[in-house]
């Protein structure tokens, strides 16, 4: 039933329902499915979709048509369900479309099937103190393609996972994180030290406690991932806090909308500054996605600049600022847990604020190698593991 | 005058104004320059700012105080203008912050300062067809940042560049690209070939023509800068297109604004797959800034997925994505040359489009090679080479 030819993918659609009729109409169609769902389809799609060999490039299944090139008139001669179950389109110059009916269930575009594909979507599971920490070992993450995809839908849906049994020569960080995809580079480097140093071109490389916080908030687009992996920790201190952000925001949003919403709608400034670089970003602290859900979170104290809004909106802003570093402190949002060497943090960067306490050097060693990667890349290689 | 100690930052601000006179209001300072401007500054704002050395690390000049531990009902003892010059504050729990004029200045919230800020931010030099190609010299870059800074600020501001004198021998991109930055890697590696392959994994790789688009359109953020250098370029054909897209977005916004707010507000997906990868972005092809000038386009026609929004939209949004397509292809837009070796493109794939011609790879070689540079690093460079 189903004609590969006619599908310009790598994924495969099965037969949800069958075609069950098809009606011309001025400027689509309306196809009627066995299961009883109605979903029309304009011309100019169908036109735009056409997945024939001379619209759509074989080897790179990427279109070379470009719908600009129809008629403005563009109209079809005859629309037919096929002998073999496909929608086929005759056209009045001659070009003739065939769609699969699975591809074409997949793409539907009425108001059933777009409010279906929205609830497929992966929903962020939200988590406070209480979370059992989603763990995993690092041989299995290593060889298992099974285990890995486990692991990466835990870093997309909860946001924070731990991977234990890692080896502790420095530079094996760079192994697992390739399980993914290449590494982020960014100014601190491919693979960055998490060490006390005299000269530190930021407060992350002190011994100072630092608050909770996301990773890169100066650059336009925050890390999606950061991996934090412990070679020694030999120092007094230096645990590692986690609170989930979205849980946080949400929290505001229940308790004080109009804070919430100052935190969406007025920029702050972020910057970090050394002798070779001088970052900044201008950005809301919370960004909604086109649903108005919480996305992403934005946020470093040591790095933010002077707020920069109107007098009007100042004490607005301040007031909503102060109340998320106060939710932050709350126990009843934070996870805290000493990380032990061998063992490596793997969260979502724009979503898990991350903290430490002070350390003391005085009492020995401490060493972390940490890296990024974008989330673009998780996404992509979950899709590619599903397959 | 100026107080180095009190100002945490490696910039240094000069002097524009006197302070002249500072009145103690409820929950502010209101602050009188001898230029005339009065500034309010809130009792909250000046506490966060307080730059002194508990307040801020000086050796990463990074704050270390939080805010949120101010008393709710900070108040301050005393607010004046000291035998230097500076603005000092002594609260009433004991601590003092003092404040230098140029900083002060440089930060101040009135309406006045920060539509001044505003107005002095850059902006982008739209262009068409005539553009007068900004062309620098290769080795002038390599060993003068007086020269590296005035194409920096090309690339910035007007979005096309042509570099000469490159070396061909392949990699020698790295070199001129590494007087920014590092580089931004991608699937397609550190730096791409370009070259019409066998087993293509994007049309990129065939000898097709390639209408205008940007680059990575399927990822997030879009590369800031790309670059694009000859090595042997013997077949005919191939020419390069460009078309400023801020310019046609521009002519759109005028023509047809209804045309351009569909293409503002309805997400569109682009999609790149191949055995290893499977990249979705889902998002709109113009977006905006706060101020609601075009900030990008996002837009490569053979890397876009089928049109999802609802059936009462998707007639509007074909319409105007057929009038940006065609837009386009208008002559008074295009500027068409032919890259020769040791020649390269640098440019803002955010916002100028580019095309290629089919070229005919049976009358001759044909290699460039490509890299990305993210914004973040360029507007990073300038800053630092304008200190």
């Amino acid at each position: 039933m189903n004609t590969a030819a006619a599908v310009a993918d790598f994924r495969t659609y099965p037969l949800i329902s069958a075609l069950s009729g098809v009606q011309s109409l001025a400027d689509r169609v309306s196809i009627a499915w066995a299961d009883g769902r109605i979903s029309p389809f304009h011309h100019v799609w169908l036109r735009d979709n056409c997945p024939c060999e001379q619209c759509v490039y074989n080897v790179t299944r990427e279109q070379v048509f470009e719908i600009v090139d129809a008629a403005p008139d563009l109209a079809l001669a005859s629309a037919q369900i096929d002998s073999d179950g496909c929608l086929r389109i005759d056209w009045q110059d001659g070009h003739r479309s065939r769609f699969d009916p699975g591809w074409l269930r997949a793409h539907a575009y009425d108001d059933a099937s777009r409010i279906e594909r929205l609830a497929a979507k992966p929903k962020a599971y939200l988590w406070r103190s209480d979370l059992q920490l989603p763990v995993f070992d690092y041989a299995t993450l290593m060889n298992d393609n099974g285990a890995l995809l486990q692991w990466l839908i835990a870093v997309r849906d909860i946001g924070l996972t731990q991977v234990r049994g890692v080896p502790t020569e420095p530079g094996s960080l760079k192994l697992i994180a390739q399980r993914i995809s290449f590494i982020r580079e960014s100014n601190f480097g491919v693979l960055f030290n998490v060490q006390s140093k005299a000269d530190a071109d930021s407060n992350a490389y002190t011994a100072f406690n630092l608050p909770l916080h996301t990773d890169l908030p100066t650059r336009e687009l925050q890390p999606g991932l950061q991996f934090l992996h412990c070679l020694v920790n030999d120092a007094e201190g230096g645990e590692s806090i986690f609170v989930d952000g979205f849980a946080i925001a949400d929290a505001l949003r229940l308790e004080a909308p109009e804070l919430f919403q100052a935190l969406c709608d007025i920029p702050v400034e972020f910057r970090n500054k050394d002798r070779h670089s001088d970052y900044r970003c201008l950005a809301p602290i919370i960004a909604l996605d086109a649903l108005g859900r919480v996305a992403e979170i934005r946020m470093a104290n040591f790095l933010r600049g002077a707020f920069d809004t109107s007098a009007e909106q100042m004490p607005l802003l301040y007031r909503a600022y102060r109340r998320l570093i106060a939710l932050t402190r709350e126990p009843r949002f934070r996870l805290m847990q000493r990380l032990n060497p061998g063992e490596l943090w793997c969260f979502d960067n724009r979503r898990t604020l991350h903290a430490r306490n002070a350390f003391d050097p005085a009492t020995g060693a401490r060493h972390f190698q940490g890296c990024y990667i974008d989330r673009d890349e998780l996404l992509s290689r979950i899709l590619v593991l599903q397959r």
